[in-house]
């Protein structure tokens, strides 16, 4: 057997889809991957696991990718999960965490989905692939894509910050800027589809972004010596973290890997200016609406409409979390004040689940006993539009000293 | 024993020095640490080192800071080394690899020489801490000082690229640009250093910085299995990455970790705008002249005047390497090209350094049956003006699929 790949599994109805083929959607929803577990813990052992190189694939049993196929890779993954005492004490909460994705390839999170649905594409004979982006997933998209040797197409609205124009330039895809939202973008890559010949790799429109994501879970826990922390802050738009997430946590406990069955509540942060998850949580619904005039600073958090909105919601209430929309003018002064306490370079998409946090620890929600980790998904510099520094300049002829100051 | 460190020596003298104190220079010369090897062989061996979390600081016994003291880290180190065969196959070099330190806090290799000098500063009670900078170090500073919670004072020349402005500001150092080169802000440091009560942490000024760019060697051997590769490429500026790799592989050469004894050759690698080591290589000299008018887009190596020349210059000749300049013309079209075959974000030092390869494949001072490794030691996207990235833009209501292309 060279993978344990079980079967797919439509998502909204359960129809079991063959592996091996190429897949976007069934019924007009996500496509997700089941394993044959017992088979996988037969052959491997999270004591095998620590002995083997740190990236992402150290798992790969828990991966769709069949074991004698090498990976498109950068040598991804395993990104440090970093105690802040400084942070942790401002907040009153001694045990917080920052899983720190801004050390990725592309410096985001994003790269660990792309590394596993660049190499299942390429396995599977894709040679062009286009998706529709915030910003991040698009340079992942584009790097992993270069390695792998694929045509890439990128598209992305108009005024996504200029370190995502850079980067698909960089890595050679074609790229191009749309006067819309994503959802616009990702209509153009649905109507390209066909005429253009492209494989549609939008975030939860093919199978195995997923399983990459899903690694931050897998991580974690073994981060955390095969035991999960109480609570969760996860930036969400596409909603592919937190459900990858979940889906690990899952597979995690019917492995029988984790000392203890208690599952994290996992807390889906949003912004104000476009907050669709939050809102269809708070009206106890099980798919969301399209969020109008979505605009705020954290882009990647600026998808109006998600394929999977249902099962984010899902996941979010199995775990006993909630959904919380974080303030707009609490993103830039929130950059700065966790960057400059811990030295981790804080996106803005982060910046707005500390503001939920520091909500949710006032109203009680979160104790000050609880194990806390934020997810850093990407690093600050890709948004410089974000925090703008202007320093002051100096003349070497004559330094005033007062200006630099005490 | 908490430590390994047999005593500090004077690089230009051999005076020994007590571990333990404040230093800077000696006799104007750069310090540099001594361990006592036999003690460390008698407790770690290469096996030990394997079970150890993927950061730099697995080579606890090859670093200063005493085992009993937590250091100030971000996670650093382990960073992926990439084969690279489409490159490889289009330079005729069949076993080519990319070190990629682009993936480190910072997006530079300058976080290992501040996790280990930023860790020893506070551990000898430093409070304050300031650097000139042509870009990266600062924003490395930056980071570290933050996460140990020291004031950081930070000086770049007023035309360093815009993150690394981003940098400093996004994690509270003070700050400021300088109408000149990287010297002249060594300057104001160095001027300010006894009224306002700042510790220099220049570049091979203090003994620490060194001792964390040495990791880059240990883990090149620990990846390659312990041995070396044949060739390494390496771009120079102040030359703390050269001095500090030899520097390791002499450590681990007298400790017996090495399978084989033979020393890769060092290349050194300077952009044409700016190259003294380069012109006292070619002129047999041990110590460089200040390079008049220095300018290049690669802006880590704009460095007219190093205080280590004599390290650097001794290093390159006891490896049987060469010190080489590439060309400014060639800085673009190479982070373009090895960025879009390998899908890694090479910075302009780094496409430096594929000049020279490419000239030295050519003349036959690199073979094919070779092992070469590239050290890529920045992102990219860091120098976003390097190479402007102008998307074209897509009218949603009408797509203009010809402008997509085939
Ligand atoms: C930095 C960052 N954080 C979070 C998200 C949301 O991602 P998802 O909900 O798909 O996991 C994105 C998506 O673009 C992002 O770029
Ligand atoms: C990206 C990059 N590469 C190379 C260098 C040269 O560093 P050194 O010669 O000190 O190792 C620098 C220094 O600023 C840099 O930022």
């Amino acid at each position: 057997m060279t993978h344990f790949v079980s079967h797919l599994e439509g998502a909204i109805d359960g129809t079991r889809l063959e592996f091996g083929r190429i897949y976007n959607l069934h019924a007009g929803k996500p496509i997700v991957v089941r394993y044959d577990l017992a088979a996988v813990r037969k052959v491997v052992t999270p004591t095998d696991i620590a002995t083997r190189p740190p990236t992402l694939w150290r798992y790969r049993e828990l991966l769709p990718l069949p074991l004698d196929v090498e990976p498109v890779t950068l040598g991804e993954g395993m990104t440090p999960l970093l105690k802040c005492d400084r942070l942790g004490g401002e907040l009153g909460l001694p045990n917080l965490f920052v899983k720190d994705e801004s050390q990725l390839p592309t410096g985001s999170f994003k790269s660990r989905g792309m590394t596993a649905a660049v190499s299942m594409a390429k396995w599977l004979g894709v040679k062009r692939v286009a998706l529709p982006t915030a910003g991040n997933a698009g340079g992942g998209a584009a790097a992993y894509a270069a390695r792998a040797g694929l045509e890439c197409f990128v598209f992305m609205p108009q005024d996504t910050p200029v370190v995502s124009h850079f980067e698909p330039h960089l890595y050679g895809a074609k790229a191009f800027r749309v006067n819309g939202l994503i959802n616009d973008c990702g209509k153009i890559v649905k109507d390209g589809t066909e005429p253009m010949g492209w494989f549609d790799l939008s975030t939860l429109k093919e199978p195995y972004r997923l399983e990459g994501k899903k690694t931050m879970g897998l991580e974690l826990a073994e981060q955390f010596g095969w035991k999960l922390p109480d609570v969760i802050l996860y930036p969400t738009g596409g909603g592919t973290g937190l459900i990858g997430m979940w889906k690990a946590f899952q597979e995690l406990r019917e492995l029988g890997w984790l000392k203890s069955d208690k599952m994290p509540r996992l807390i889906s942060c949003q912004a104000e200016g476009c907050a669709p998850i939050v809102t269809a949580f708070d009206k106890g619904e099980r798919f969301a609406e399209l969020f109008p005039n979505a605009a705020t600073a954290a882009s990647g958090l600026r998808v109006p409409v998600a394929v999977a909105d249902f099962l984010i919601l899902d996941a979010i209430r199995a775990s006993g979390g909630t959904a919380v929309a974080g303030a707009e003018t609490a993103i830039a002064p929130w950059m700065k004040r966790a960057s400059s306490r811990e030295g981790i370079s804080i996106c803005p998409e982060t910046a707005v689940c500390f503001d939920v946090l520091e909500k949710l620890i006032v109203n009680g929600d979160v104790k000050p006993s609880e194990t806390v980790v934020v997810f850093n998904t990407g690093a600050a510099t890709k948004y410089l539009e974000a925090l703008p520094a202007e320093l002051p300049l100096l003349e070497k002829e004559r330094i005033d000293w007062d200006k630099i100051g005490a």
